[in-house]
């Protein structure tokens, strides 16, 4: 095979060990998560620096070779692989952590730094970083801010947006902007920080962060919480919500939890069965268990964890719903949010649409009425997905809470967002790169 | 005088009685409350609904008539008058405060809702909003958003960014984009609001927005502590901010005290004189007044109080800054922020350039490194307004931490920001006002 003469440029850049082009190196890179996406890169390419960053995206832009950035690669909606042979730009080796601020509690890393190796630098210091989820290993600090990702905490942290004090990033013709900073009050104009959080790749390639920092709470309690109905559910969570130590509330509902006991072989939580469930988790510097436990005096039934084996028991009954659904069959997977006061009506709306269509099983984020819909033995997977988001969409909800639009959901994104709200996202996306060469097809399909 | 032909446009939009061209009523909306800025209006227009808005930036668009948008014209660097006869779109009569969301804990309330008001129709149901600041009776949450108002509370509920879930805003061409559903994860394209939030009227024009809400915090203790330096009061932040009940942090210096004790009568709080002060004060469901006084066991002396007169007696020490300084002469302002370590150094740097040409007085926000500078009998006041923003930009700081660039301090932006993000700024702004008829002079300067 002739060798491309555009690897040798991008190989002058980074340096031949750092250009993939072997199919044996580049298969980990062209696939996602999902298996569902993906397709050949024309090359992987792994600069080392933000300068090299520059570089390699000054050099496509010159050539008008379009690229696909990508972290961890631990996305579930096709915004980080290839689709048409683009230059696959791994952000991974700017893994640095640099000093941790203890007098402003911020961090600066590189957009190559996982989440857990993040972590581990900040708990050292007693701080903790706000965002949390279960792909800590692999997920990346860039790939976290171009997704804004969000997890389990976000009711006390917020999302990847709340929690990026500002960003380092390498546009479209290969200029560098830099806020790092991370100065609370700066109103010296528009939020390009913000504006990249969540841009999925598609107006520059973030390069670094600047993270607010969080206390590290060593004090837990944990509680699995058995409500008569969603609704119930809703009503705990407004006086949850006096605890400022509220950190976590999943929520699950019969189905689930009885496929969850059926594969992992766990008792059922309780004696009998409830409408359904809450896990809260509060976290404190000295125990929150005495004020988690007063507002749950009124509740039907609870399971109470202080150590953590109970606490991760607790936990498995949430956390084993992925697998326990995956061991039941090919799923079509939906991430969506609705106004929370709408969630309870909107999951019986759903179950009447879904039935005798597919098997359904429900769970996510309570406070912020973010549901994982997930649907076995679909006969139409499209058609149903589609009918669902329309639901979505019809009480306000977002077709995407965590997981973003990527390639998956573009042709749908006009649900959540009105004509005019797209026309003005196109007018950015061709104001910050008018030769479309960031994430081409992703988030707004052609 | 013939009648504009313009406004009869405008009349027939929002009613004769909204369009204001006698200078006996527009003198109001012409000037701003620094008396620095300001000009004759071509009208003052006052819509009373967001359709009315968008009707009239539609007319304003079609005739090519560029427009300032104002909210309670408490602005300090002449962003919300007019300069060249545009027509001022007052969005004062947008006064409706929307049923509070106590599930969700936001409320949607128009751009025209004082600070004040808001605060009151969300007390009633036991809840608060987050940023708070002295022109609470005077100015609107579509002022707040546009320039991205803090205020003394940033330290724990962030700016108005934080605190604003979505907005609906009529863009350049007339159109509407609408993000109120307040959805705490909604990950379908780029952050519109918060690109709204601090665009200082350049980009689109609120008419509405979705806010969160906190709950209310009805015990309170405040402290007023001496130390030996601002540097140890960056070191007793770090030790405070352990205190999850933490409010504020107000820093005061020797010579600022001194003046605001000769103006009100008030004593001196300490016998001895100390390097810095920091007005602490916290709030919680139930009195935090231990917890903080474990904090400042180690002080070198500290007065506290617990009841409103006590506290108002405190407070008074740092609100009487801004009158006493006003009583002793007209002082240049500066609005400026440093990174919180670089704080003590910075000041004492500033303090040797201004030495000998003006008298300073220093004051501000400890967490956010926030410094109100007022320099009196400045021989070149705008020379050295100049020197002391260089300073500030030469460790990494910003040249407006909370009052925004306006027409004041546009000339000076590039010292806060690189070419890089100016370029991305101006994009932005032709991408979404091609035309620029969306509040020009502002921010970005021709």
């Amino acid at each position: 095979m002739e060798r491309d003469l555009f690897v040798s440029v991008l190989a002058a850049v980074v340096g031949d060990a750092h250009v993939l082009t072997d199919p044996g190196m580049t298969g980990g890179y062209e696939t996602d998560f999902t298996r569902r996406f993906g397709g050949p890169a024309r090359a992987v390419v792994r600069p080392g620096s933000p300068e090299e960053v520059a570089a390699v995206v000054a050099a496509c832009a010159e050539a008008g070779v379009p690229i696909v950035p990508q972290g961890g690669n631990t996305g579930l909606v096709g915004g980080g692989v290839p689709r048409n042979r683009e230059v696959v730009l791994s952000l991974r080796r700017l893994a640095s952590v640099e000093r941790v601020d203890p007098v402003a509690q911020q961090v600066t890393a590189g957009a190559g730094v996982t989440l857990a190796a993040l972590q581990r630098a900040v708990r050292s210091e007693r701080l903790d970083f706000g965002v949390d989820f279960a792909a800590r290993d692999a997920a990346t600090v860039g790939g976290m801010i171009a997704t804004n990702a969000g997890g389990e905490r976000v009711l006390r942290y917020g999302t990847m947006r709340a929690c990026a004090a500002g960003v380092e990033a390498v546009l479209a013709d290969g200029s560098v902007i830099s806020q790092l900073a991370g100065l609370p009050k700066d109103n010296t104009g528009y939020d390009l920080t913000g504006l990249l959080v969540g841009n999925e790749g598609t107006l520059g390639v973030v390069t670094r962060a600047r993270l607010r920092l969080v206390p590290l709470l060593p004090a837990r309690a944990t509680a699995l919480v058995a409500l008569p109905s969603l609704a119930s559910a809703v009503e705990l969570l407004a006086s949850l919500r006096s605890l400022r130590s509220l950190e976590m509330a999943e929520f699950m509902l019969p189905a689930g939890l009885s496929l969850v006991c059926r594969h992992t072989g766990l008792p059922a939580p309780f004696a009998a069965p409830y409408g359904a469930y809450v896990l809260v988790e509060c976290a404190d510097s000295t125990s929150p268990l005495d004020a988690l436990l007063s507002v749950l005096s009124s509740v039907p039934d609870a399971l109470v964890a202080v150590d953590a084996a109970d606490r991760q028991r607790l936990w498995t009954y949430r956390e084993a719903h992925t697998e326990a659904i995956s061991a039941a069959g090919v799923a079509v997977k939906l991430d969506v949010a609705v106004p929370l006061g709408a969630l309870p009506a909107f999951v019986e709306d759903l179950e009447g649409l879904v039935a005798g269509r597919a098997v359904m099983y429900l769970f996510g984020h309570l406070a912020e009425g973010n549901v994982h819909v997930n649907l076995l033995a679909a006969e139409s997977p499209s058609e149903l997905s589609e009918a669902v988001l329309r639901r979505v969409a019809a009480v306000g909800g977002s077709i995407s809470a965590e997981h973003g639009v990527g390639a998956a959901k573009a042709r749908w994104l006009g649900l959540s967002r009105s004509p005019a709200s797209l026309a003005a996202m196109r007018a950015i996306k061709s104001a910050l790169d008018p030769s479309g060469l960031l994430n081409p097809g992703v988030l707004l399909a052609d």
